[in-house]
């Protein structure tokens, strides 16, 4: 059945479905992008996967001779020794005509600024409410709220989204969709029903047929459970969630010691880039961002099976949930009349 | 609108709304229990906060005073140096003629045989996938699966009820039910959209008129956020949630120092006993169990107007989440036919 939602999140952003794919470093490129927006997803290029903004430039357009969806670029501000020109790159996709900017990190109040007056959506990626609150004084439209189980930067508050989504929804005015450990239809029929307006997917998208990734780490996503992935770099404050490796290992290990240093973990770090896993196929050739949706990933469809079969398990999931629904005095659980 | 459920756990219990109130250890008692039966969920008895076996005997007498409506006893077997007399606290509840079980920690088989012998229905508290398939070998009927997020011990593989709960639910034959993080109508559409069978609700309940608990203790429940738990005694793989105050702050501290000993945490344990603080009120007087939920909890209301307006906030959770869904060429979101 071809379903189509309806939520605030497809309304800004005309899109079919309420599923955003996040940002994701030398993962968030071309072919993934548009098999998202095609599959009617929302799919998002990673700006700092391109060398510089002039290749970002270039990819937006490659990625519109694949797509003629919306399609969104991914920003993300982390603190480094030597940034990136941030600001180049985003008037890169600001000249380009990209509508949608996913923003993540330390975004400074001029960038949603310039963002805004460009007519661009902001769906700002955070791992607090606090933060949630000031992304929206500062004029994001949405809020991915990245839970404990998320991939990448799940923060240090360790708040799950059965906890966070709720609690994000009620304090802000702005739609929030869920994020972290998303993937199947039961997490976006739980997303709704804990009052999102849709689903950010990360880790779930690299295990798909076009996710430029090799194929042997997108077998090792559908081979790991719940209990594979690792918190690494908790002792620096700047926690991320990997795939269980030699390397995340060796890394949990020397944080664990007492007299590590942090120029111990940042060189480990520096000689530990994930890129090379995913190039490769070697699994322990790097650090593997992943969420713990690992878990409940079984297969590596395309984009539109993926996003097809989401739509259906939602749908039916919250139709077996309503049905266990009565009203007293009725004979059989019986559905509240709707208009 | 009186509501009523119909769910795997409510048929097998025989109660209106698929919520359990899961053992507490000082909570636990007649007071709290026949209130959630009263109100239409299953109110737990917890075994251990009994001196002995024959004042269990006296407590479920007292609750059967209190309530016509089914109630559980909890038996939690946690390594302990001088364990309690576990065999004579089951038969104390098999001698009373109680119909349901809820069990944690190390139960032997010969223990779930016995119960199982006695006629009860088995509700067994675990945190990860694999506990639970044992314990269904072993003749649970229910597996109540308990997340990251939840109070006193979530154990250590750190897997929140968003993977979790659908980890558990595909592998498992009997029904599942979600814990941890629990408390509102929002979680327990969202359980079952990630098809539980229903919630166990730990913390949301101590913050209700009945709970036996001083009320200084349920406001600062209601006061606490989503930040405001800590995880502590995870140096000794016993980790456990409780709330931010004084006293775990010290542990939290001694657990930090390289140079802590296990006798250094014990000798803290054996003198933070959360009994203190529950009955004087005075929050920094000992460890306080309390699950992220605390985020989500504002007021302190009966069981009986909790439980139906978690029902009432579950039903229109839903079909706000299902009136999202439509199918393409329809002019508005459109409900599949239902017989």
């Amino acid at each position: 059945m071809a379903r189509t939602f309806d939520t605030a999140l497809t309304r800004l952003l005309g899109i079919r479905y309420p599923i955003v794919q996040g940002g994701m470093q030398w993962v968030g490129r071309a072919e993934l992008a548009s098999a998202v927006s095609n599959a009617g997803g929302l799919g998002v290029l990673t700006a700092l996967t391109q060398p510089d903004p002039d290749a970002l430039t270039a990819e937006i357009a490659r990625c519109r001779q694949m797509t003629d969806q919306p399609f969104g670029v991914n920003l993300t501000m982390l603190p480094t020794r030597t940034p990136p020109p941030y600001e180049a790159y985003l008037d890169a996709a600001i000249a380009s005509n990209v509508r949608v900017l996913e923003t993540a990190g330390m975004v400074p109040a001029e960038f949603f600024a310039k963002a805004k007056n460009a007519g661009m959506v902001i769906l700002h990626k955070c791992t607090a409410v606090r933060h949630a609150l000031s992304a929206e004084r500062k004029g994001a439209d949405v809020i991915s709220i990245d839970g404990f189980e998320a991939a990448g930067h799940p923060g240090e508050d360790d708040v799950p989204g059965l906890v966070l989504i709720p609690a994000a929804v009620r304090q802000l005015k702005i739609p929030v969709i869920g994020s972290g450990g998303f993937g199947s239809g039961a997490g976006l029929a739980a997303a709704l029903a804990l009052g999102a307006a849709g689903i950010n997917m990360g880790t779930r998208f690299c295990a798909t047929q076009e996710a430029p990734i090799h194929p042997d780490i997108k077998q090792a996503l559908v081979n790991a459970t719940e209990v594979d992935t690792k918190l690494i770099f908790r002792t620096l404050r700047n926690t991320a969630r990997v795939l269980k490796n030699e390397v995340s290992q060796e890394v949990v290990a020397i944080e664990q010691r007492p007299d590590s240093t942090f120029a111990d973990i940042a060189h480990l770090v520096a000689g530990a880039r994930g890129r090379a896993a995913l190039e490769t196929g070697d699994v322990n050739a790097g650090l593997i961002w992943a969420s713990q949706i690992v878990s409940l990933i079984d297969d590596i469809p395309t984009c539109a099976e993926l996003l097809e079969r989401i739509a259906d398990d939602c749908a039916h999931r919250l139709e077996a949930a309503m049905a266990a629904i009565g009203v007293v005095g009725a004979t059989a659980p019986a559905l509240a009349a709707r208009a």
